[in-house]
This record gives C-alpha cells, structure tokens and sequence, in this order.
C-alpha cells in the first residue's frame, strides 16, 4: 500500500471500460498501441521499489505518515520540491524523454493548495473533500492524467460568449449529489492508460463564465468520458529492441459528453458560490506553475539524453574530438545545467502557503522553462548536424539481416572502429528514432509547448515581475533617485495574479 | 523527344530489373513505396508541357538545339542558371517541398566541366563520351540521380589507407572495353526511382587514391547496383487526401557490388592516367557547388511553404494578426528571399568557363545555402509554436469519419469561423503531417545536410576567400598601408581550389 | 561643373553664417570639432575624379545631360541602383564606415518620385521647381543632408494632438512667398557640414495634419536655423595618425525657430491643397526605402570593413588559422555577402515610375538592411572576442614614446613576430577606437537605427508582403484549394501604402 | 580594524611613491583620473559599515575570529558562497557595473587553496607564509589586484621557448632572501588604487618552465614595479553629475622590471622544487575558478542595470508596454536570473577542501558565466534599440544650460509626461554614457573578456565533465547497454585538471 506495481496498474487498466477510439475503432487498455506509454508509467513504479532510487522517488504523506511513492506526493518542504525536480531528471533518462506521470502530481499539488485558499476566503468545503481523494490516490498509488487544455473555440472569445458555448469545459446541470460536465480538453497526454483524469480550468473565468469555474477528478472509463486517441509509437523492430524503440505514448481529446460527477470529486463549482470563480485562474496558473517546476526537470534529462546521443554518434562517426563538436556538446550541456540549476534555485527561493504546501519561485521557474523550450529544435538540429544524413536514409532494419543483403549492409555500416557493425546499427537507429519519426516529432513539439510555450513563459515573467523597484537602480545611477535601497526581487508565485485579478473584478 | 512525359517514364521504370531491398524483400518499381516519389517527378515533367512553366521549365540544347526538359540542360549562360533556380523554386512550391530532380541536372553540368578541362589539360577524351551521354538523356529525357556521398568509413583515414578498400568507391579491375567497380554510395536519394545513376568522387584524391578517382553512369538496375531503400511516405489518408499527403520519396544505400561499367559510360579513370586523379576533387566541388546553388531555389521555396503554413495555421487559430506571429513569419519570409537574393547575386556574377558553361559564385551561394540550413530547424520550430500542441495530439483521421465519435471530434475542432470543420480539420492534419512524421523527419535533416552542412559551407567559403585584399582594407585603416586600392572580391569558383590542390601535389 | 572639389565645399562652408551650438559655444564651420566629418565627405570629391572609382562616382544628368557626382544624380534604371549601392559599399571601405552622404541623394531621389505623382494626382506644381533645386544641386555638387525624425513628443499621440504642437515640424504661417516653419529634427547627422538641409516628413498624415505634411530645402546656416551639434570624434592621436583615428562626424538637434521658406524652396504644403497631405508619408516612406537600399551598400563595407578588421588583429593576435576564429570571420562575411547580394537583387527587381526614376524592390531592401541590423552588435562581439582585453586595456599612446616607458611598452606589445612593435600598436590603437570610443559606439547605434531599426523594417515588410498568395500554396498543399497558381512575389514599393493609406481616408 | 574605511584607503594611496605612467607623465595616487576608480572600491567599505548591508559584506575570519571585510575573507562554506555572490550583485547595482574589487579575494581565496595542497604533497612552507599575508590584509582591509594575464608574446609557443623569454612573468634571480622576477601583465584592472598586487601563473608550466611557476604578493607602489595605466572615465559632467557618470576605472598594464620580491611574499617558486611546477596551473585555474564564481554575481547586476535602464528607458520614451519592449526586458531578466541561479547552484554544490576551505561547482559556475558573456553584446544591442539614435546624437549638457539655446533643447527633449525635461535629459545623458563612451565600450568588452570568454567556459567545462557516463544513457537507450546506472554529474573542480596534468607529466 502506498507504493504500487506496475502488475496491479496494469491489472486496474485491463478491467476499465473501453472508451478509447481511434482508427475508427473503440479500444481497450491492452495491446500494441498501449504498451509504449506503459513502459514509461512502469518506470515510475519499478523505481520507487529500488533502493538506487527509493531517496527520491518515494515520500512521506502528510495525511496518513505513510511511505508513499512521490509522484502522489504533496510537496511539503524545499527538499520535497528539490527531490520531486530530482525524480523527473533521472527517470527521463531511462526513457530517453519524458516520464509521463508529472501532470497527475502537479495536478494534486495545485488542488491542495487552492482548494484550502478557496475555502478559507469563501467558506467552501473543497479542501476536505480533496484530502479524502488525496488519501485514495496515495493508498493505491494512482496513475493520474491531468486535462486543462480546452479547445477554445473562437480565440479572444470568453468562454460564455463562444458561438458554441462548450468549446471550454461546463456545468450543464446542478443535481443534488453532483453536476454534469460537457466539453472538451485537447494535448491531453496519457489519458488513455491513466486511472484518473483531473480536470482543471485552462484560464481565469469572469462572473459570466461561472459554469466554467470547474475543476473535478473522474475515473478514466467513467460513463460519457470518450478518449480520441493519437497514439505514439516508434516503427517496430524485429531484431534490436531497446529502451528507447520500446516507449510510446497515446495523447488523446478527451470529450466530456455530459458526464455525471459526484460531489465527492468536484473541487470547485463557480455556480455553487460566485466568488468561487476567481480561483479558476488561479488553479490554471498554480496548475502551470508545479508543471513548469517539473519540466526543469525533465527538459535537464531531454537535453542530457540529447547531449549523450550527441556524444555518441559523435564517437561512432569518430569526429568526437572536433572542437566544433564538443563546442556544439557543451552547448546542450550548458542549458542543461542552467534549466535544472534554475529550478533548483526556484525550490531554494520557495514559500510556504497557508495548507502547509510549499511553492517555488515563479520568475526561476519559467525562466529555465523557457530556454528549455527556446532551445529544443536548435538540440535536435545539433544532433542531426552530428548524425549527419545517415539518420534520414538508413536501409530498413530487415535489409541488415536479409542473407541475400545482411553482408553488405553490414559491410558498409562501419565507421568508428571500436564500434561493431551492430552497435554502429544500433546508434544510428536510435538516432533515425530521434531525428525522423512521428513519436519524436511529437515529442520536439511538446518541448516547445509542453506546459506553455516560451510565449507563455514570457508573459508569467512580465506579469509577475515587478520593474518598478527594478527601475529604481537606472533612477539611481542617473541621479533622478538620492537613494538605491538595497535591490532583492522578492519571491513570486501565482498567489499575486489571485489578488490582481481580484481587485479588477471589483 | 527531348521532354518527355510521366507516363514514358513511368513504363520506363516498370521495365527494370528488381533490384530495391527492403523490410527483408526485393521490390520492383511498382506500388505504395515508390508512388510518392514519382509524384514529385512528375511535376518535372508536366510543368515542362504547361505553358504557365513552360519559360522556366525548357530550355534549348546546346548540342542539339531542341527544345528540352531544363533538367537536362547545360547552363550556358546567366540566364540559364536564373531560370534553373527560379524552376527549382516553383517546382517545390508544388511538392512542399524537395523536388527531388535537381541532382541529375547538377551532375551534368559537373561532368561537363571537369571532363573538357580533364582533357585539355590530360589529353583525355571523356568530354567527348560526356557529351553522348548527354545528348541521350536529353532525348529521352532522364532522370537521374547523383551517387556522390562514400560510406567512408574511419573517418580522417585517406581512402587507400582504411582498413577496409571498399569504404570508397574504386575500380577494382581495368579490362578492355570497361572497368569493374566495388564500393557503396549512401544518403542517395531517388535512386530507386531514377533511369540513371551517376556516379562522382565525394573528396580530393591523392596519388595513392587513383583507382578511387572513379566517374561514371549506369541505368539504375544495372548488373550488380544493389539498392538498399527506406521509403519515405507521409501516413495513408482515408478522406482527406492532398498534394502534401501523396508526396513521398525513397532514400538508399546504393551498393555497387562489383559491377562491370563500359568504357563510354567512364567519365573519369585515375588509373588511366595518374594526372586525371587530381580531377576527383574537382568534380566533388563542382558537383557539391552546382548542387548548392540549386538549393538557394529549393530552400527557398521550403522556407515559402513554411511561411504560407505558418501564415494559415495562425489564420485558422485566429491568431493572424498579433505582432510576434507577424514578426515570425517575417522572419521566414526575410530569410527565403535573402538566400534566393544570394543566389541570383552568384548568378549575376557568373563567369564562363572553357567548355562554355556559366558557373555561379562560389561565395555567395554558399552563404545563402548555409544560412538556409542554419534557419532550417528554427523554422519548424516556429511552425510548431504557431500551430500549438494539436500537431503532435489530433485524434486520428477516422475519428472524424467514425459514426460514433464524428460529431464530437467535429464540433471540437473549430476554431475561426473563416474555416470550416473540414478545413480546420485539413490543415491540422497537414501540420501533423509537416511536424510529426518520419518524411518531414527526414526533410529537416536534409534541410541541414542536403547539398552539405553549414559546416561545409563554412569551410568552402574560407577556402575560397582570399584575406589578404580584405586585410589591407584594415592595414589602410590602421594607417599600416598608405594605399587602399579599389575592393572588390573577385568571383569565386571550384576552380582555384583545383589549382592550388595541383600545386601541393608537386 | 557637375563634379565638385573638397577645396570648393571648404570654401563654401568656410563662408556659412555661424549657427553651430555645442558645450556651450556657437561655432563656424572650422577647426577640429568638423574636420573628421569633411574628411569622410571628401572622399565623395577625390572618388568622382579618381578614374579607379569614376565608373560608380559619376554619372550623366536627365536634366542636362552633364557628368555629374552620382551623389545628386537621380537614378533613371537598374544600373544606376547597382552602381549607387556599389559607389556606397567602395566609400565606406575608405572610411572604415558610414560614408556620410547618401541621405542627400536619397532625399532627392524621393523628392523626385513624390513631386511628380503629387502634381499628376493633385495639380499642384512640386516638380518643377524640385528639378530647378536639383539642377542647382547638381551643377555645384553640392553636400545634402536629409533632416527627417522629428523629435515626437508624446509617442502614440498624432501630431496635431500633441500637448505641444511644435513636437513635429509645422507650417506656422503660410506668405505670399513663401511659408514660416517651426520644430526640431533629431539624429540629424552631418547637418553642421552639409550645404544643404532637406526636410522631409517622419510618418503619414492625417487630414487633421495638414500643417505638419512640409518639405522643404535651406542653406545649412539659413536664418533661424539653430543646430545643436554633437561632435563625433576618435581620441586625437600624437604619433600613429591613420584614417581610422581621422574620421568623425557631427550629429545635430536641427532647430527650426521659425524659419522662412521662399515658395521655390517647398516641394510639399498641405496647407496648399487637402490632398496633399496623403504624401507626406508617402514621402517618408519613400526617402527611407532609398535609404534602405543605401544601407544595402554602407552596411555590407561595414561588415566587411568588421571582417578586415577580424582578419587582421586574429593575425596579429597568432589565432588566425584557428577554427572558430575562421568560423566567426566566415559568419561576418556571410552576413556581408547576404545583405549586398539583397540590395542588388531588389534592384534587378526595380520597376520604373511614372517620372522616369526606378524603384528598388521594398522586401529584398528591407530583409537586407535588418539582417545587418540584427547581427552589428554581435558582429561587434567578434571583434571584441577576437581581439582580447588589451583593446580595453592598452597604455595609453604617449606611453609609447615618453623615454622611461617606450622601451618596456613596445617591448611587451609584439606577438606575432610577422608585426613590428609600431605595426602591432597600431592595430591594437585601432581596436581600442573600434570598441572603446565614442565615435563607435554612435555607429554601433546607428547600426541598429540608421534608416530605420529592424522592427521598422519587418513592419515594412510585412505591411508590403500580401500573405494571400502565399497561403495559397499552404491551402492547395491541404488539399483545400484544388490547384496552385504560379506563384511570384510581385515587386514591392511605397506607393502599395499611398494607394491603401489614401482607401482608408476616404 | 579588520573593516576599513574609505579615508583610511585614500590616505594610504596618497602616501604611495608615483609609479603610474600615461600620456607621457609620471601620476601620483590622485585626482581625476583616479577618482572614478575609488568611488567603486568606496562602496565595498561603505556597504561593510551600513546596517542595510552589513550580513553580506562581512564575515568572521576563520585565523582571527574578528569581524572582517567579506573582500579579505575565505569561503569556508557554502553560505560564504552564497553571500559572496550577492555581495557582488548588490554592489554592482551601487555603481552600474562592476565593483572592482573581487578579484582580490578571488586570488586570496585560490592561494589559500593551493598553498596548502602544494605544502601537502611536496613539503614546502607556502600555506604558513599565505596565513600571515592573509591575516595582514585581513586586519587593514587592503584592496587587492590580481594580476594574472602575462603578455604572452608568440601564441602557442611555451613560455621558456619563446624569442624573448620575459613575455611571461617568471624568475630571473633568486638570492638569499627574495627573488628577483621581471615581466608584464596586462588586462590588469585597478592596480594603479590598489594596495597590493598578487601575481599568479597564467597556465599550466611544463619542466622546462620552472621559473614561471612564481606566485607573490607586492604593494602596488614596490620598486621596480611600474604601471603603464588606461584611465576608463565618464565625460565630465557640468550639470547633470551622478553615480553613473562618477563611477570609472583605470586598467594598467602591471611590469615588473627586474623587482625583488622578499620570501615571505613568496607563495610559490617553481625553482625552489620541481613538484611545485605542476601547481602553477592549478592556481592559475583556481583563481580563474573563483573569479568566475564572482562574475556569476556581478553579471546577473549588470544584466539587471541593462534591464533597469532599459524599462526605464523605455517608459520615458512612452513604449513601455509594447509586446515588442516587454519581451526584450523579460530577456534580459531571464539572462539575470539563469546566472544567479548558475552561481547558486553552484554554490550549494560545492565541497570542502582539506584546507577547510569550499569550493564551488566548475561546470555551473562556467556555464553561468558564459551565457553572460554571450549575451552582453546583445544586451547593449537592447537598450540601443529601446533608446533610439538620441543616445548618439543628444546636443551636448551645456547646450541644455546655453541661455541662447537652453530653452529650445529642452522644450524638444520631453517625450512622456510623467518624465520633466531635466529628468529626460538625465536618462538620455546616462544611456548616451552607456552606449557611446569608452568606459562603457570597456564594459561591453570586459563582459566578453573579464573573467575568460566564453570560448574559454567552453573549454573548461568539457575538459570537466566526464563524457563517459553521460554516453551511458545513450547506449542505454538503443540497446548496448543493458542496464542504466542512476546518473547524476559529480560536482567538478580544479582539481582534477591537477590531478591530470600530474599524470600527463609523468
């Protein structure tokens, strides 16, 4: 208890409801097109059991004193924060991208402390009902996806004003033990192969979009959830199976077709209380900021494992030691660095809130979130510079172990002679994997956008950076200020945005 | 005769002997595999028959005087190499993309230069072979491909030192009426789908490397070519069917597995006369700068797709009008047309050469195929910045066909109102298509290393520079020199390079 | 006649009234503060009777048939662009930087096309009497500057609704001959050396502006003339004189308290007729894209003269065979070679206007002048990385030659032992007057603004650059549209913005 | 004692003998040229005495126990670190730029490292003689030099090969009591107001090189000492006085003409033993190690100046809240804070050294203080761009005091309405000071330079970081590896660049 396995998950999955389509078809959570995000959900179950491991990815739950695995954590301390950073790092690495898992725990992290600011000013009960999901999670170790992403319809458009009025997530009905949702999240990641799916508001709500102040968390195959699945998968191989051809995902839209949720699992209803709806934006924000946190962790591992293929491809095409080469290394090296060292400043410079949650600073945070994602397509333009075209133009694997072919594919695959042929194979396989396939397209286009673009990550620096004391030190040195008073940027978090917002709406 | 059409050269292939491996099988030239390639040929070939191409797309020959698909030309003046860049550029516009034919018309133009200067200097008579060779693509209209890249194998090891002979192409047997040759040619693409391979050297030859100095062409199915292909397709479609989804290609490890070639398809044998060898070199550069000054058509015509993506997928968003997104694709559309300005400024600043071909400057079309590649990645990225994480999680294209779930995956897919569900739904598919699939894969590498990295560029145009007349600018300046003459950089061309190669060799 | 001499413009601008004010004084046209300035304009003298610059430097009247400076010519065809960007690029090597004159002969090239569409359109009589004043300018060869920014006051406020209305230059009064003008131009360089001021409009006008759409031409030292000038010079120099450490120039606030202009002196009143005010920014726009196109010339020489520069203090530093060091000159090539071959190609596209006068393409233009402004900065950065600290730190000049130091200063400066001590100190001295001096610092911000910085210029670009077409290609590639049209960007100018700017006042 | 005053400092500089040379004269410790220089080092003791600063810029001394100036301190935890660093930043803020001071107790912090481990290994007495040394400046706050960057005549060529052996620092003669050594430093920031001079090795020695491995400490006014300076000042100000325009420095070419040095100012002598030749690089890459560290201090302030003027800038000029502005200043945050937070990290990564002191990590300290110099350029490029051409083109400060001319400029400098005239003037004055004066050009070029350029971080940190593991993830991940060990880099330092340089030396 507390900690799981991967054979109960994947026990759990196998008797869900089959609600996932695609290809024309409704699919169970068994087979081909699952198996990939498995491995990658496995990965954070077979850690959490190994002693190399167990510091970081396991934790104590404040509920119950439990060992817990972390990834249901909620982050209680500075070292919590560090240690969860730490956890997405390692664990990217043994899936040579990202782990998957994070969106369920950032979801949890934000919930607990909303739900508890929300009740505190409004007298809401959301927080308890909350900790009681909490515990259940913690106590099976659940897998959760979390939906924010709306599909938005009309862009500039509030929600309430939207031609169609459920282009954003929306109580359609207020029964006596629970509400009806409909709508629809979209770059919803994992839903398919996750136990729970929590959903969150995707932006701040004004009086009139009181029936899309709504956060809520569902069993994955609950009745009217539909999943439209896209899943991700490298080509198969049939004789160099490895990590990295073995991972998967399946991203999914997942349609709420006017869904029952019980009370015991809404956590914010804008019509039960309007002053309720303000805390929609501050979810949304508190949501992304835990999401960036996590993501300066996992970009750290995308951008060493790029680094490390980098490194080998370059020792196998033997031009390892030209200063061009270590140069273009030392550059996604470097960023590496500077996104985890970020993040970690960001849980050196945390604050605790009211519930007892501990929450890092918002300015480092996107700052490191952001060159992440600046830099992603440049990382891989250095890996393909480094491959070279081979990567583009391989001979299909079965032409290596064709006999009327296998010779002289072999033959001619050689390069680095401390390199066999089937390393030499194996290298530039994996990189024909990272460089020309639908999974990792997929996968550069989530560093640019996976818990907001760089965009985004500009506007919550803007927003929450205050340039007026900043613009004191010019006032001072251009002699307009007698006085520089001591210049420290204090700590930010989307709490600030909560108190902005509200003095607007007044 | 002398343009020809899609349907001859389609009968053409269908005549070949089977000799494309891959997954494990020998294919004809038929079917699914090849079917996308041949639909970027065609274009060459229909566009030389439509009067709205017709300006660019024909030419006349200067042997024959017929009027000729300008894939087989021989550019004779500045004229000629304008219209071949501007032909590129239109022909890509179509395919949205690599138009796949160019090699072929940069490999004559190579022969028909170092074969005529091969023999004026070394009494050799290969430009007269040449010039046959020429006349009978001409006529019939061929397509052909280049094999230039070697598999190479040590890296940094001349091609007579690696420890094993055949990493470089090289003769193996001299017999009366032809020569025997061995080796294996990589990231060659089309061959499969090509009437002929031509064959060049990939670097500078020394002595040692004469049997290694080697031009040649065969038909693609010759006795002992081996192709070893990777079929490069976009998804099938099921309704939504496009230009950009049919386009495909097939790239291949093209393996010469001791294959006997008659004398008059030899353009080139350094074991005939050591003196020839120098010429290997020589042919790679002209070959490679031919080749790069057809991409400042190509990339900029691939930038343009980009762009006109770019511009309708933030119209379909809605997004269209804010600054960053302008500012964007302004930057896109800055850099298509500075490398299409380098490269009609190297056409302008032609010179002739002793056979009466026009060569462009070396300098500036490297300068405008470099920054081409460097721009190459960080323009995807901005596709994927504007298109959003739905690129990379659409539901699959029968989802919006499927009864069950076609009218929620419908509803959930507008966006502007400008733009139907349909539309919304064609061109998120195609930017799926453009951002997560092995071909676009597979387009980025080649839009880093196609016709040579930036790092070649790098290198070639510092080869080529002369710093000395730049320095003295800075001597005057410094007041050092007491004159500053008139500075003008002359035009540069592979040929200094086989100059001062001859005289190290002394 | 047609072609001046230095001693000729010396002599007229030894006879200017004084109206020179700066720390303080007012000053005449003499003595050090302006002698760096002469010197750059000198060379547009010495060049034009040199007969190895003659070919760019002269060129033939339309109005008199008279060899004349091509820096009053009006430029009549696609040679006369070429050979203009040329003239620029040739100069500025000579001066290791701006050559100083070309706004003259851009703001006559302006005046020339907007005159003669205002009077076709209007009925007013600009044109005549521009061409009498070019033919005075022509005939005495003299030295114009462009007096365009006005001051602005309060940004985003237009300027008839500025708190103060003399934040743009206005007609005050209108004569019976002539017209009373107030207000100030900023950035004005050369003003205190010119023989002229032309005055132009900074931006489009509204109806309600009609005062404020003026252009006009006056002696530099005209009455009410006042010129708050900011001297731009290098340290002087005791012992190691050069052209670099020579040249300077002087900036000017160009105060207009109340001036007089005689009628054969305005080219623009839109005080005269409502619907002329619609050229005012027609004007503007049109003298800053000849500006542009003129940048296309000064900013490839400054480039170039970077690169020279680089070349050189890598050779006197021992690091210039080294990779990186090639890499980086090769990138300040690259970006010279770029932006020149854009000016020229946007000349190629030129097309010919109703007066006879020929227009460079307004996108090529633009691309080239911003990529210039994008990378001066960086370009600058090379040059520091190249150089190293000493160019920060060097010993003072003197201390090379007072007796108890010179020994031990010169002793310790020699590296490379290709250079002297005095030839090392040299360049060293012209490092340090590159990137510690005043002087350039003001180029480096005029590498960024003159002419427009690189937002005006995508603005530009994008304002001019119709995206329906082009998004065609992306529709016919998704398969919305059935078939692609030939797609060519049509060249671009100003008057696409007079004609829209004039739709939208109606 | 143990915490200085500034009259203290300024009376023991005016009783220093005249050993500043430059423009031909002979300088006392006095005056103008010098005043910029000490009002920086003034804040170091201010600050140490104002309650605002005091808990970061003192420290108890590990030899004394007393309070002493944090500049004379050694880390002896990560909390000494951590404060160190902010000293640094909050004190640049104080004078815009750098505080001058650091490199002082950077090299007191690399000696009392490295005399010790050079004791350790070969039984020498440095670390003792260090102590006392330490313990003398300690108790007088003497500001420190550090003079490390040797002329180094022939590049590539060793310091005992060169044609003139004194190119680097080394011994000439060693006598009873002292030594006699003989060389110049360049790129030597503040000796001329600094107390003492410490000197280390610029690299690594070989065998042969025995008497450049020398390290000692001299008063700055020592016979024989002589400093060839470059005083780095501000224009004078009439009016408009103010921290930015007082603030200066002098750098100096540092030569030691045959100077003795007493052995207790001894801290390494290669002569003495040859073991202690090996820890001349280690010195050298330790103090470059710490100086680093600072920069990661001093670069975040000085990118938050840039910031500062440039918001500040940006609001006077009324375009503050542009998209366009606000994400150029969110840049430049985001710069600041990825290097503070490099700095940090390194400074909670680092480990103790058997002298008790703490070293931070390598590879984040270099990669912090890289991208601070990769950025700076551009970061002035930001400020020209939201400044305007005015920055190099404003009339000059008297010209707003002139009564014929006050009157008029300032009526045409006011731009928003929140800013008076005197205060627009004030702004522009300061960004004129930033972007178009020498002693900010020196800035710009210490931001590349100071410290180690970037080339120079690159060089480090993959010389530290161990590929090896890394690769391991990669192989990992296609399948040669069979298992993954947890990886996290070991932090890196100096050390083991030692500990290499020792086995390559046997």
């Amino acid at each position: 208890m507390g900690i799981g396995t991967y054979e109960e998950y994947a026990e759990r999955l196998r008797k869900m409801k089959h609600n996932v389509y695609f290809n024309g078809k409704k699919w169970g959570r068994e087979g081909d097109y699952i198996s990939g995000g498995m491995y990658a959900i496995r990965q954070t179950f077979d850690c959490a059991h190994d002693p190399k491991y167990e510091d970081v990815c396991t934790a104590t739950s404040h509920l119950t004193g439990e060992k817990i695995n972390r990834f249901t954590h909620i982050h209680r301390s500075k070292d919590d924060l560090l240690k969860k950073q730490l956890m997405t790092r390692l664990l990217c690495h043994r899936v040579g991208g990202c782990i998957q898992r994070c969106m369920g725990v950032d979801a949890l992290n934000a919930l607990a402390i909303v739900t508890y600011d929300c009740d505190q000013a409004n007298g809401t009960h959301y927080h308890e009902r909350f900790n009681k999901y909490l515990e259940y999670s913690q106590k099976y170790d659940l897998v959760a996806n979390c939906a924010q992403t709306d599909v938005k319809g009309v862009r500039g458009v509030r929600p309430s004003d939207q031609p169609d009025p459920d282009q954003y997530v929306r109580i359609v009905k207020v029964l006596e033990d629970g509400i009806v949702v409909r709508g629809a999240k979209i770059c919803n990641s994992i839903a398919p192969y996750a136990d729970e799916i929590i959903v969150t508001p995707t932006r701040f709500m004004g009086a009139k979009d009181a029936a899309y102040a709504v956060a809520f968390a569902l069993p994955g195959d609950w009745e009217g959830v539909k999943l439209m699945a896209l899943p991700g998968k490298h080509p198969k191989r049939h004789h160099l199976d490895s990590p990295m051809s073995t991972v998967g995902d399946v991203e999914s839209m997942t349609i709420f077709d006017d869904v029952f949720v019980p009370n015991e699992r809404v956590f914010m209803n804008g019509l039960e209380n309007p002053d309720v709806v303000q805390y929609a934006g501050y979810l949304a924000l508190m949501f992304a900021h835990f999401h960036r946190h996590s993501y300066t962790g996992c970009k750290t591992a995308v951008s060493e494992v790029i680094a490390a293929q980098a490194a080998l491809v370059a020792d196998v095409n033997g031009i390892a030691k030209e200063d061009h080469v270590r140069e273009k290394i030392s550059h996604i090296i470097g960023t590496a660095e500077l996104v985890f060292a970020a993040g970690q400043a960001s849980a050196y410079r945390a604050v605790e809130f009211p519930n007892g949650s501990w929450v890092p600073d918002e300015i480092l945070t996107n700052a490191g979130r952001r060159i992440a994602g600046q830099e992603i397509y440049h990382e891989y333009s250095i890996l393909a510079d480094l491959t070279g075209g081979i990567c583009a133009s391989l001979p299909t694997e079965l032409s290596y172990y064709d006999p009327e072919t296998a010779e002289l594919c072999n033959k001619y695959i050689v390069r680095n002679p401390k390199y066999t042929a089937e390393e030499t194979h194996r290298v530039m396989r994996m990189m024909e994997n990272k460089l020309c396939d639908p999974f990792e397209g997929a996968q550069m286009v989530a560093g640019v956008h996976g818990g907001g673009s760089p965009l985004m990550e500009t506007i919550t620096m803007m927003s929450r950076y205050d340039l007026e004391p900043l613009k004191d030190i010019a006032k001072y040195l251009a002699g307009i200020n007698k006085d520089l008073p001591r210049y420290e940027r204090p700590t930010a978090t989307p709490r600030a945005m909560l108190d902005k917002f509200k003095k607007t709406q007044k």
